[in-house]
Parts: structure tokens; sequence; C-alpha cells
């Protein structure tokens, strides 16, 4: 279906994006040589069964040797240790990437280790753990922060590597990638494990009548709170700035409509409550999601 | 199919709730008589051109005459205004009931301006506007509120017409009811409207961005963000007591949260992060939501 676009492609943890990853290469045939490493040995074997790769290591440093891309699929908290391993074998002209959900710590945390001639080009698969499998790439967007000093080529090559597994890519700063995933993915995940955290700790309303009613919002809710912990710690540990910035004004605008709600001001209830729905519209609109009610959890009723 | 269970049912209000009753009553054949009213002229017009009742009018007071069942579906703001109109028309033995989303507000609005020999039985259909319509009770939880005195005979006449429907039917004081639905439903609403709002007042990262990257956690929230504004800003008036309790709980909770994110206290994340997987685990147990990720959305892009 494609063509070949890397010798070698080591992917060093074989979680849902990285075994996503591994088959969308192995279906168009993007690399002669797989190498998989993790260190888990029970997950490195379930990765050789599936036949997810060509080779597979506990060791991340055997993994990277020789590759043309190398692409981390690790919690963010676990990147620098990761650059620290596999920096002694990264091959000169590899392309050094990562699918973390936050940048700017990561190449802080990954850029010390990297030796000269390797590419970094860090990058984010920005649409959670909770999707499906093969397609899992297909029309998401793919955001790229490039390391100033990569070369043009480079960033291309990944680019056509993204699309090629079905993404649209997009390029920009570090910075400004953490503050678009802290409003879109980052606060809508904490306020989720925040609200059912206050559920259950709740003395009026038991626990059993909270999954009882449950209903739409609150579900909702639970199915973002029901994600990795391990990578949502460090994703609120490693985009900190970004999460306390938006956190804060969150807080601030909450208050407001506290007030609004204490004082009965109607008004400022119905502004707030109107203008939302453009935004609603829009996504819609944009093709981020559809208009349809309860994605299709109503008809299996 | 079904037995005729009421001779003449009114349906005030003829929005989302009340044309799915209507159409569950004429499908399950459960009245002889269904009049319909909304003070929309429009609206009216358009319930006769799908034949959803055998009788419409402007008029609430004529449309609750002889009715042994009269079903409120209006805001909850408006329960009071529709109660003293329809006072002096409803008939002796009557039960008077309505779909509202706060309960404690509805009855005090309503209740006074109830004569005697009229049953009031309040019930709620919690799963909210943003559902289908012909089984949009199926499955779904109706809370039966009954007011002190209503006779258990009348309360088991509504249980049966919303099992009928089919919807699971429970019962509760109404404070208590009004405190459940602030949690499970209300607040939800509240902080999805408000992390919108939030959204679209940065000014480091544009609206457009916002639409385009998306993802997994805001986009739900947007679509809880586009719900109906007059039904939302009556339930916060409404529920006032309730949301309040529920909404300071939140913030000491979150403030809590934030001040581990600024500390680096990924222990105290963690915890949080891994005892709500569990109430996942319950929802999903009780079949309440699906364990589909996504709900099917990601096959359609």
């Amino acid at each position: 279906m494609s063509d070949i676009q890397f010798n070698k492609i080591a992917l060093i943890g074989i979680g849902l994006i990285g075994s996503s990853i591994a088959r969308a290469i192995k279906e168009k045939h993007l690399a002669k040589e797989v190498a998989i490493s993790t260190r888990s040995t029970l997950t490195l074997q379930r990765a050789q069964e599936l036949e997810l790769g060509t080779f597979y290591t506990e060791s991340a440093l055997e993994c990277v040797s020789d590759a043309d891309l190398v692409i981390v699929s690790v919690p963010v908290g676990a990147s620098g240790a990761v650059a620290a391993e596999i920096a002694a074998g990264l091959k000169p002209g590899a392309i050094l990437t990562d699918v973390g959900s936050t940048k700017s710590s990561v190449i802080n945390q990954m850029l010390p280790h990297v030796p000269a001639g390797v590419h970094p080009v860090a990058g984010t698969e920005h649409s959670g753990p909770d999707a499906g499998f093969a397609s899992l790439f297909e029309g998401r967007w793919c955001i790229l922060t490039p390391i100033a000093g990569t070369p043009e080529g480079e960033i291309m090559r990944l680019r056509h590597f993204w699309e090629t597994l079905g993404s649209r890519v997009d390029t920009m700063d570090a910075e400004h990638h953490d503050k678009v995933l802290a409003i879109v993915s980052h606060l809508p995940h904490i306020i989720a494990y925040n609200i059912v955290g206050t559920a259950e700790d709740l003395e009026t309303v038991t626990e059993s009548e909270v999954i009882k009613y449950s209903a739409s919002g609150f579900r909702d809710f639970t199915r973002l709170a029901a994600s990795d912990p391990v990578m949502w710690r460090d994703v609120c540990l490693h985009n900190k700035d970004a999460i306390l910035e938006m956190l804060a004004r969150f807080s601030e605008d909450l208050a407001y409509l506290q007030r609004a709600i204490r004082w009965g001001e109607g008004d400022k209830l119905f502004d707030l409550f109107t203008r939302t729905r453009a935004i609603r519209r829009s996504i819609v609109e944009a093709g981020q999601d559809t208009a349809e009610p309860d994605f299709g959890r109503h008809a299996k009723q």
C-alpha cells in the first residue's frame, strides 16, 4: 500500500500509542525493521505474540541501535531517563521524536542527552488514550514541535510519516503547544477527575446513587476520569505552568458563575450558556465531533 | 400493544421531553385523548402537523380541562405561572406531575395553586435534553418525588405509566432528589459551560485553535455546553442550594488538586486519579454507559 520510509524504526514503549503506531507501520509497510522495547517483560512478550515488530528487547539502548527513526511513547515523566539511556546508541542522522502530551518538559528532559547529528522533532498525538487501535491516527491532528536547528528535510520526513498514518499534521513551538493542550485536553481531564472525586466524597448522596443515576454529563466525566493515572500524573507535573494558568482562569470564571447563581443573576447565566453554544457549532462544523446526541449510547439501551 | 391508562392526558409544553411523551403515549395507546398546549403558536402548529395529540390550544387552562393526568414539561422557572394558570381548571382526582430537573422549587411554586382533590406527584426524567425521540425514556431512570398525602394508588398509576414508557422508576423525597441531580447532572453541565467559556476568553490560545484541536475531553464538554440556555439558567436558579453546596465542595477539591500540581505532589495526584477509576467501572457494570471508547465517533472519521 505504501513505500518503505525508514530502514529501521525503534519504538520505545508499546502501550496504546506505541502499539497503534506499530500496527500502522506494519499495515502500511513503512519500515524494513521495527525494534520494540519496553521495561516490562510481560508487555514485551505480548508485543512479540502480537507480532507488532521484528525485534524485541528490554533494553532501550539496544532497541535504538542503527534506527533511522526513534519514537518514544512513554509517560512524559520517564522521557529524561529514556533519553539518558539511549543517548550513546543513537545513530548520527537519526530522527528522535516522542508522542508525549507535554512538549517543553519533554524537550528539556531529553535535549541534554541528544548527541550531535541526531534530529529531535517532538510531536504529539493528542487524541489521548481513549481511542481505538488500527485507525487510531486517522483524521486526528498530530502537532510537531521541532527543536530549533532541526533540518527542514527531517521535519518533512516525519510529517510525511504521520500523514501516511492518516493524521493531519501541524507545526508550532513547544510552549504554545503546551498551552493549547492544557485547555483542550489537560484541563478537561483534571476537572473530570476532580468532579468524580467530589461525588465520591459526598455524605448526602451515596456512591451507589451516583452510579445508579449517573446521567449524561457525569458519566462522560467518569470516562475521562478512568484514564491512565500514571500518564495523567506526569502530564500534571510536566505541564505545570500552562495547567496552573488555565486552572486559575477556570476557577475565577467559576467563582463568577457561582456568585451569579447565589445572587440569582439569571441574565449572566443566560449570556454564558448562550455564547458557549457557538463554540460547539464550530467544532461540529470543523468535523471534530458529530452533532449526533449521545453518540449512539442511547440506541444500545 | 398496551391498554388505555388515562381517559385524557394534558401535556403542558411540547419540547423535547413533552413531545417524546406524546409520541410514546400515541405509540402505546395509553390515552383516548391527548391535549397539547404551548404558548408558542408556531410550536403548537408543528405539534399539530406531527399529529402528536388530539387537541391543541395555546391556553394551558383549556388544555387541562377534564384531564386525568396533567404533565407539565416547561423550564422549571415557569412552573409557578403554569400552576396559577391551570389551577381553576384541574379536575378533582386528577394527577398533576412535571418533568423538571429540580423538584423542591417546582413543588414550592406549584403547590400553593393546586386545588384540593388534585394529586400532585412530581417526577423527573433526568437524562436531559440531549437524547433521542421515540425511545427517549427506555432504560432511563424516572424519579418520582410524591408530595406528602398523595394517595398510594395515584403514585402507583403514575409509576405504571412511566414503566410503560420503558423507564425504571424510583421514589425519593424532593430535597434528596435535588442533591442527587445536582451532582450527577447540574454540576457537570455548569462545569462544562464554565470551561468552554474559559477557553473562549483565552488570549494565548485562539478560538480557532481550540476548535481545531478540540480533543476528547474538551469536545465532550462543548456538547454539554450547547444545551438549552433557558432550561439551564432555570435549573441554576431553582436548585440553588444544592448546586452551591456541590460547587463549594468541587472548588475546595480543585484547590487541593491545584496545590498538589504546584508543589509537584505526584502521589496525591496519583491517588485521586486511581480511585476515580473504580466509579467508572461501577457505572459501566450498572449498564449506565458502555465501556466502548469514544462512543463510535472515531469510526466515522
